[in-house]
Parts: C-alpha cells; sequence; structure tokens
C-alpha cells in the first residue's frame, strides 16, 4: 500500500509471458452524483483521448506501440482499466496509465465525441434486448444507486456537460481508494517501486459511502415487437464476505452449474421450452442476488418463468450426493481454468480486496469448496430461502408474477 | 495418423494444469445435402443426448462429473466439439467423446427436442440483429454452400427428419477426415494409445468434395423497425494457405488492430459515427475475406458506409512505417496471449492441419510476422486490390451501395 493510500495487489504466476495489469478507479456508476448516469461510460472513455504531453492520437498510437490488449469496464463501484501484454513492456505501459488517471486532458471537443458515442450506445440496447433485460434487472433488484444502468440513463447524458464529468473525474478518481493490480510474468519490487513513483502522493481524503433507498418495483414489463419475450428474474443470497458464499455458489451451481444442472435439464433438454436459460451468483459489496436469464417464445414465456421459479423453491426439499459431487467439480474446474489466465487473476484480486479486504488464495477456495455437503447446502437454504423475485421481462407479451 | 485416416495432433504446455481437447467432425453446415440447412446445429445438440450405454440424463451427469468445461461449434466445415478440464480426468473424458461420436443414441423424441431448439434459436436472431447481418453476409459473401448459416434455416428445420439426419451422422461422421486435437499438460503416447484404442477402424472412404455455385447478390437489406442500421460488409482476400497472408493480417490491422487504427480513429473517434466499428480476417479453405461490421443510427449508415470503403480503398495510398510497427506488435500480442491458453492451442492446431496440411509452430507465425514491412504489404494491395464489396444491412433504413 502507498502513504496515499492506493493498494498494489500481484501475482505471480509460473511459466507465463504475458503480464495484465489493472486499475480501479471508484468513480462506477454508484459513486456518481444524482442526475449523471452514463458518465462514468462517457469518462471511460474521455480519458483516453490525450492525456500527459500526448494528444489523442499521439496517445492511441502509444498504447498500440506497446501491443497492449486492452480492458475497460465500467461497474457498481468502480471505472476498471487495464491491459494484458508482453511483459517486457510493462514499464513503459505503466508510465501511460498514469498519465491516464493523473493527466488526462478531458478536451471540449473530445467529451462531445465519447458522449456522443455513449448516447448511440444507450440506444443501441433497443436492438439488444438480452443485455437491455439484465441491465434493467440490475437496476430493479439492487437498493438504489447500486444497480444504475452501467450503460447510461439516455435524458441525464444528453443533459450532461464537460463540465460536470471534468468534477466527477476530479472528486472520484481517489488515489486513496483506487486498487492497483498486477499478475503473471513481472518482478514485484519493480513495479512497486514504479507505481510509487508514479502514483505516490499526498494522503487524500476517503471517499464518502452512498445512502441507499429502498428496491424499485417486483415486476416491469418493457413492451416491443420483437420475436421473443426475454426474463431476467432476480432474488437477494448472502454477500461475497458472507461466511456462508460457498454453500450460495453450489447451490446455484446445482440449479445452474453444466448439463447436468437443473434448470438446464428442466427448462431445456426435457420441456424444450428455450434454447437459452442460465443462473449465476451476481456480488456486488453491499448486496448480492442470483440472477437469471431466459429467452423463449411469447407462447412459453409464462411456462417458462413458472418453472424456473419451481426449480428455484423445489432446490431446498432435497438434493442428492451426486449433484453436489458435480457441483462442486465444476466450481473447481473453473477455477483451475481461471487460475491459467493472467487477466482472470488480476482481476479476480483486485475484486477480493474491495469486497473482502483481503485476496484469497486458489487452495483457500478449493478447500472452502471441497467442505461443502449435502446438509451444510440445505441448512443455508433452510437459513436463507430463496425469497421474493424480481422480474423483468421484454418482449410482445407481459408474464404474471405472484 | 491412425489407419483409418483419423488425425491425432498434440501440443504440450508447460506449467498449465488443465488439458484441452477437440474432434473436428467433417459435418459442417456446407457438407450437408440441400435442404437441411440447421441439420448440423441440431445433430451438435442431439449426439449429446444419450450416447454408448447413458441415457440423456446419464451422459450429462457423467460429463460435468469430469468437470468438463464444454465448447460446441457449427462451422462451414465442421462441427466441431470438445472441452477444457483438469487433466487427471482427461482418460475419462475421451471415453465418454468415443460414445457421443461413435454410438449416439439418436432418438425420435430427443430429435425433436434439438430441433425445437433449434428454430427457437433461428427466431431469436430477429431479437439479435447484429448476429443476424453478419450470418446473412457470410451466406451471401461466399459461393455456395460455403457460406450457409451455421445457425438454420427456418423452413428447412421445420421439414428436417430424424431419419434424415440420422443419415447425415452416418455418412459424414467420416473418422478419416476427423481431426483430434490435445493441448495443455497430458502425455502423448497415453493420449495416442487411448484415442487409437477407442477409434481405430478399418479405412474407411474419404468424402466427395462439395461444387461451388457463384456468389449472391451484392447488397442485401433486412427491414426492420429497429434503432440501429446494422451493417455488414465483406471483400475478398488471399486465403490462409496463400504466401500473401500474412501481408493480409497486417494489412487489416493497420485498418482495424487496435485504438489507433484507421476505421476506430477514422469512424469512432473523429467523426463519431459509431461507436462499433471494426474488421477481421475471415478465412476458410476454399475462399476468404475481410469481414467488417458497424452499428449506427439511420441518419449517419450512408455516411458510416462511405467512410469505410473510403479507407479500403484509400489502404494502398500508402501506409507509414509507425503503422505497421503496430500492427505487426498488436499481431505478435495478440498471439502471445492466444499460445497461453489451452483451448485455443487445441482450436488453432485443428485448423491449421485442416486448411494448410501441416501445424504452423508459434515461433514460425512470430517470424512470418517480423518479415512483413510497408513494401511488401503495398506490393501485396497493388496485387490484390479490395474489390467488390458485398454489403448486407439490417435497420429501417436502405443505404445505396456503389
Amino acid at each position: 500500500m502507498l502513504k496515499n493510500g492506493m493498494v498494489v495487489l500481484g501475482e505471480p504466476m509460473e511459466a507465463v509471458e504475458s503480464v495484465a495489469f489493472g486499475f480501479m478507479l471508484p468513480a462506477g456508476t454508484a459513486c456518481l452524483p444524482d442526475g449523471c448516469c452514463g458518465a462514468s461510460n462517457v469518462i471511460a472513455d474521455w480519458i483516453f483521448r490525450g492525456a500527459g504531453d500526448k494528444n489523442s492520437r499521439q496517445l492511441s498510437d502509444a498504447i498500440d506501440g506497446l501491443g497492449l490488449v486492452r480492458g475497460r469496464s465500467v461497474g457498481s463501484s468502480h471505472i476498471s482499466i487495464g491491459a494484458a501484454l508482453e511483459s517486457g513492456n510493462l514499464a513503459e505501459a505503466l508510465d501511460l496509465y498514469a498519465d491516464i488517471i493523473l493527466r488526462p486532458s478531458l478536451k471540449d471537443d473530445q467529451f462531445e465525441l465519447a458522449r456522443q458515442l455513449a448516447i448511440d450506445e444507450v440506444l443501441s440496447l433497443d436492438d439488444d434486448p438480452r443485455h437491455k433485460v439484465m441491465l434493467k434487472l440490475r437496476e430493479q433488484f439492487y437498493p438504489s444507486p447500486l444497480g444504475r444502468s452501467t450503460v447510461g440513463d439516455i435524458e441525464e447524458l444528453k443533459a450532461l456537460t464537460a463540465h460536470i464529468s471534468r468534477q466527477v473525474v476530479k472528486d472520484k478518481f481517489n488515489l486513496s481508494q483506487t486498487i492497483f493490480t498486477v499478475a503473471g510474468k513481472y518482478d514485484f519490487d519493480t513495479v512497486c517501486e514504479r507505481i510509487e513513483g508514479l502514483f505516490e502522493s499526498e494522503q487524500q481524503k476517503s471517499v464518502e459511502s452512498v445512502t441507499l433507498d429502498p428496491k424499485q418495483g417486483k415486476y416491469t414489463h418493457i413492451d416491443n415487437n420483437g420475436a421473443q419475450v426475454h426474463i431476467g428474474l432476480m432474488t437477494g443470497t448472502v454477500k461475497p464476505a458472507d461466511e456462508d458464499y460457498y454453500n450460495a455458489r453450489v447451490a446455484i451451481s446445482v440449479l445452474s452449474g453444466g448439463m447436468s444442472a437443473r434448470l438446464f435439464t428442466e427448462v431445456r433438454e426435457k420441456r424444450g421450452l428455450c434454447y437459452a436459460v442460465g443462473a449465476r451468483y451476481h456480488g456486488l459489496k453491499q448486496a448480492a442476488g442470483v440472477m437469471c436469464y431466459a429467452g423463449t417464445t411469447p407462447d412459453k414465456a409464462q411456462e417458462t418463468l413458472d418453472c424456473i421459479i419451481g426449480e428455484f423453491n423445489r432446490l431446498g426439499e432435497g438434493i442428492t450426493e451426486d449433484e453436489i459431487t458435480r457441483a462442486k467439480v465444476g466450481l473447481k474446474s473453473s477455477l483451475i481454468l481461471q487460475s491459467e489466465s493472467s487477466s482472470s487473476r488480476a482481476g479476480a484480486i483486485g475484486s477480493d480486496h474491495y469486497i473482502l479486504g483481503r485476496v484469497r488464495s486458489l487452495d483457500e477456495i478449493k478447500d472452502k469448496i471441497e467442505a461443502i455437503s449435502v446438509d451444510s447446502v440445505l441448512a443455508f437454504l433452510r437459513a436463507n430461502p430463496f425469497g421474493e423475485f424480481t422480474v423483468v421481462t421484454i418482449g410482445p407479451k407481459q408474464v404474471s408474477v405472484e
């Protein structure tokens, strides 16, 4: 950790030639002042349009000149920017990212272009109902502002100014709340020294925490005349820091962890209700849920929804040893594959630190999964039954939600 | 290679714990008899619904019990099925896949379910115009049957029977044309022995080659009342086996290889015409092209198309040293990252063998990229100028194509 509070995390990986790094900047959508939903998305573009002594063009040239395979994502809590690259170019890449984070040009004309692209991205969601239904579901499920759209709100984007956005960068790009991660092939001491030289500054104030409003409605329908009904549903469960977290993960894998999982076999394989159905854990620091998607035809929409909710409710009634074993094998298998990607590891250690305040080792996670049993999952489900469902549909036909 | 002609390829990777394998079965959409477009998609589902002495449920349980992270794709030439997994379970996984390929149950009731899901998938494309435009583009660009939809044709799927599909499996699952690949942590001799034991059989006849019809039309518009105009365009270039292949790849990277590439800077960053634009090389064994997508608003559609075609045409007029250097760095960087994923490598060596008749080493590819220069790319473009464009649009407004 630097004196200003910025956290530096690294995970060495043997026998890879690449390295991945990321900066988690505490300027996600839930951190924004009211009335500028979409500003995070605009800013994540704008800061790359010139920084330090480079204009937009020169900066793009420099980034591509180092062979960076860039990643950029906007979440509830953070704007995450980073890249994977050949390890030899890491030092130069960090120099560029220090400019982007600390000295972005933030010119007015570049703001307009970034804002216009963000508006177009919101408009394009009308042609991508599967994505749109999940954005709306997060908005309805999480207490505001946690679930704010990461793409943006069209009216608020139209009203957004360069002046306000510049102020957001100034207020929110707070190094004391920033997490830097690196994974792959690198020398930790060298990286730490470089990061210190680039980012060390005076102690900064911590960011104020957000206050949460109650959840939104229980059922929302968005009418369109498309071919399908897109169903998103979500129900609350334990947070990532909870001691029952792995019980929740295994329970969800029994529902939706593979070909043999219940949603896939009941909804897709046996009844042929839809070709796409799945549920996964979705956790923020302050709240978490099981997030489920199904795309189906209008005449099968009600049966699909009822069948999915039925499987959720049936889960607590009994689970076989075999189901638990398969769920555990599946989770461990994904973990092994994830552990071999430098980008995945850089993301995972940052997220661990933000949510848990520490980084879990792969062995710790394996042991935790290993310890789960039929009894522990059933006890968890009795203590934490799946309660109220938040449902969003997009399509030509509504469903009824009990 | 087995005595029956089946090819076995392996690439060991140091210090990974996972292994990935794949079977390329010569039953892709271009290999189908006329009138059953979509059968490959149905078959890729159907063969997993019971095989050997296991019914559908038991087979799913067994696959998940080994922790397989499955991959399945339908292409022009092949149905590819495979998985990534912990290396200790490889032998058992191969046993299951031998059943799936050689002894699938192919029951009538399971066929109906698989066919219905395939029909739903075709219908769902109406809600996914970005995907739909690219499928249509391939159909229009490639000489028939190479570009046939990998999802399927709705009328032909409705008429498809279990009897015909069973015949396709019998005729096309030809081991003499099948490629098996494995990459990651495994013992090559052990794997070869197992594959031999499972798949060795009498010499089989080779599959007849397909005859090609001329290309379809130059411009196709599909009207919908969505928010955006989705533009797909494609122009022919050299095939993967051509000696100028890497000149083509570098040329396309100058157009669309990163933030500093021409399409991104001209269409997106400077003019703000659309937030999504990109071009990539798309190669089959028999034909290849540069495939380009842009999603934009109706009022900017014509300008976007004109601007993209302008950039294609302008490319031959001059390229800077810096552009070529960045394009080369970008391609090498992607190559390094790809080389660290067992699934990517298993896919790449199979595709190499099918298209080139041999596997390129990573060093060979690096050397080939290294040898490219401004002069070699310009000479390539003079000899192979981008000619006629095939254009497909989906949206509320047509464009005009010269």
